[in-house]
């Protein structure tokens, strides 16, 4: 069976790229649930007692799928911005994706030791490190890609700097709600969580260089 | 390499959260089976024995396992009634996902402590709730979509009318399931199976407003 | 964002139910490794003495993995031989899936347990049965599928007979390794594995009606 | 539902192994945090210690993880040097997937052991065959498609004897890292290591025989 034209030279890797980065988005998010173990009762423990007691595995695993997904559903219009791509920046993606499929680990974390008084610092910190990481990668992906040969030139120069500046804002927050959670473990994680919730709002449209007031060609 | 047309306007993010919705689909399906231990034997228990013992993670295998693939086969065929998107829409979507990638876990609960006469009835409602989330999350998804910029205008009203019977309908069966899962677990389960089994069926085929009894265009 | 041509009326739903299965295909042959659990060190024991004694698990690993490799080699090409599909087609096609996903558990109770004398044999006789109903889901497709409105129409009746014969033949020889494991555990193995090996060979190339000698149109 | 032109001859199956062989990739590179359990407290153990302690895994997470990435970024330009398919060259696909596929298995022994003195040794050894069992299942895949009916015959020879080299050249320093691990564990994982980080750098381009300095046609 033949199956390739013999010099198919126009590379189909980011197609590619973003069809795994797909892939690992939906299994990363689909493993969070098997972190959450079916409960051992101890002797006198009733099933009910047990389930409402995992309210922080439920807790935990609703903020990493919905920050999974809100980074799945910006991922593709993410890439738009780009024109090209090279080697180093399907790596920066795939470091990216590292940090995406570690999310789980943190999620278990927070879920088994919120409810636990001395280690809940511990736990929260452990958390928000693991949603600092993707915002880094994130951030790594779009300043390695803000580079002549890879960024669309017709996009707006003031949107270019938006951006910038919430990618930058984004992983400061996550910063900041670290070194808050030092102190409040709770407040540290509602403010993740609320930003985490800013991003259910609709993302502002690509804006491009109008050239006399037309659309760009 | 250059990988993109530089202003490919037409967004492809529904072809994308089909993909994702599959994914989630395939990987949450294959996964039910995790959830069931290899046994390990206790002093005089024969493995035969053991394994012969795990019927109630089989049969929660399998209806998990038909009841997702329901929901994948029917979920194509029902955002085709969908002319256009949005992102709440999405988001809506992502949420009804979450409560996919959550069957596995009350599906292994189900099969944990079915068998377990004490709590059959925790394990039952449990796993009912399990079932009602994507329910409700597929009908806020019918709900949200059955807008003027979303929903295709060329659908039947009648037919409309009829999806939104069936769907408030399988929802309220889980929910009366539940209420009775209260006295009787095992009958609550059943009335479960039955509507499982009966989306096994045929769905009825998408009608479209005829105009002078011609096609839609 | 317009997602889809109004009334895209061809169904794609035979395309989705191939990437489906290659997904299901793809996540349960990688979660066989996930059932090879790290092994904890009992008092005097080495760790290089705990991984040798895990040959059973290799062993069970690699068949299985070859077993599923085959049918996903094989699904696609047997899917060419339908030029249609209906709702009850695709709803044994979840079947044979649920069959497929259900291969790790058995993979890992042979794995666990064929080294231990007293329950070899009922873990092997478990382990036949895990590759039985893939088999007999496959038959079932086939039988099915093998109606006017379905099959391709231009296939020889002789190449259409071979393979009934095979795909009968094949779980007929499942059947009888289950028989003789009863009596001889390796021995029905081993036949077990002969077939798996038996489909490393190229399959037989579909042959179709020649009419006056022609390719068909 | 009509789904497929009736004679469709041009075999579809290189996009599907492609598309099957990223799956795999994607699911093993995500299943590698799954290894990684939530730690479980001994009496004055603090939550904080628990997890600093787990850096072998994180390491083996991060040296696992950037490996596989790597095979998936290199695999489909791989696959550009083959203009044509057949059986057995999609049958060592298979072995090659079940070698990366195993791979979360070693890291997780590696993980667990490598802080463990005695047992070191073992665990870096077995890391080290189960990084070189893809590295064969590569060198075989080369190997078979090196056949006139396969490879495009467009490629320059001394790129293609480049590659072989290559590709021998990194099995044969992934052995030399094994043998060397007999004495000096950590320094063969670091020269697997250092092979992995060489791999991060750019490809060579493929280069095609060029007939009177033109491009190939």
């Amino acid at each position: 069976m033949r199956f390739r034209s013999q010099h198919h030279e126009h590379d189909e890797g980011t197609e590619r790229i973003e069809a795994f980065s797909d892939g690992v988005f939906a299994i990363a998010i689909t493993l969070l649930i098997i972190e959450i173990g079916v409960p051992v009762l101890t002797a006198d423990e009733s099933l009910s007692h047990a389930l409402r007691h995992l309210w922080p595995e439920y807790a935990a695993y609703v903020l990493s799928f919905v920050m999974i997904g809100i980074y799945w559903a910006n991922h593709n219009s993410f890439f738009k911005h780009f024109v090209r791509s090279d080697h180093f920046f399907l790596m920066i993606n795939v470091f990216f994706l590292m940090a995406i499929a570690f999310v789980p680990f943190p999620t278990a974390v927070l879920g088994e030791y919120l409810d636990n008084d001395p280690e809940r610092k511990t736990a929260v910190i452990f958390y928000i490190i693991g949603l600092l990481l993707p915002a880094i990668g994130w951030l790594s992906i779009w300043v390695y890609g803000n580079q002549d040969h890879l960024i669309d030139e017709n996009l707006d120069p003031d949107y270019i700097r938006f951006l910038s500046f919430q990618f930058v804002g984004s992983t400061a927050i996550y910063l900041i709600a670290l070194i808050i959670a030092i102190w409040l473990p709770y407040v540290g994680l509602i403010i993740t969580a609320a930003l985490t919730a800013l991003y259910l709002l609709p993302p502002r449209p690509r804006q491009y260089i109008t050239q006399t007031g037309d659309e760009p060609l």
